[in-house]
């Protein structure tokens, strides 16, 4: 069972209300140094096998489509779980 | 500049709707051979300055303490953004 992760941001042009919300806040509990940040969304996809170059494309193509809204997100990242990305247990 | 890439998700044992209505989607429209879909968090941090391990312990704080929820979420993943987390641009 392989798992791949799929990165979704908002475009640099939309504004991220969630993001600004998480920066105004960071400051007041005590955290300095940061200048701004962007929120997005992470999907985890278990595929039923390996993760082939076909499974990679067909969820390439689902990231455009179902994933992610190409006029205000990018898909930022589509990749199988590196070692890095841990199991959510 | 530098940027921090911060990956939360909710935690096994919790129902996770949205990755439960992505998971029922795909199929619906032609993407096979998936088995569960988990749906969670990607924030970016830019940081005034390089990326130092100061820097990192303070996102690993606020990434427990304001970017998630323990209860229901695990914090995956904090690390300086490589070259595949790419811009947002």
């Amino acid at each position: 069972m392989g798992r791949v992760v799929v990165d979704v941001m908002p475009k640099p042009e939309i504004l991220d209300p969630q993001g600004k919300a998480v920066a105004a806040a960071l400051p007041r509990l005590g955290f300095s140094g940061f200048t701004g940040v962007r929120q997005g969304k992470r999907f985890e996809l278990e595929v039923d096998g390996p993760v082939t170059d076909e499974v990679l494309d067909q969820v390439r193509r689902a990231a455009e489509t179902l994933l992610s809204n190409p006029v205000i997100e990018d898909v930022v990242r589509v990749a199988a779980a590196e070692e890095h990305d841990g199991a959510t247990a």
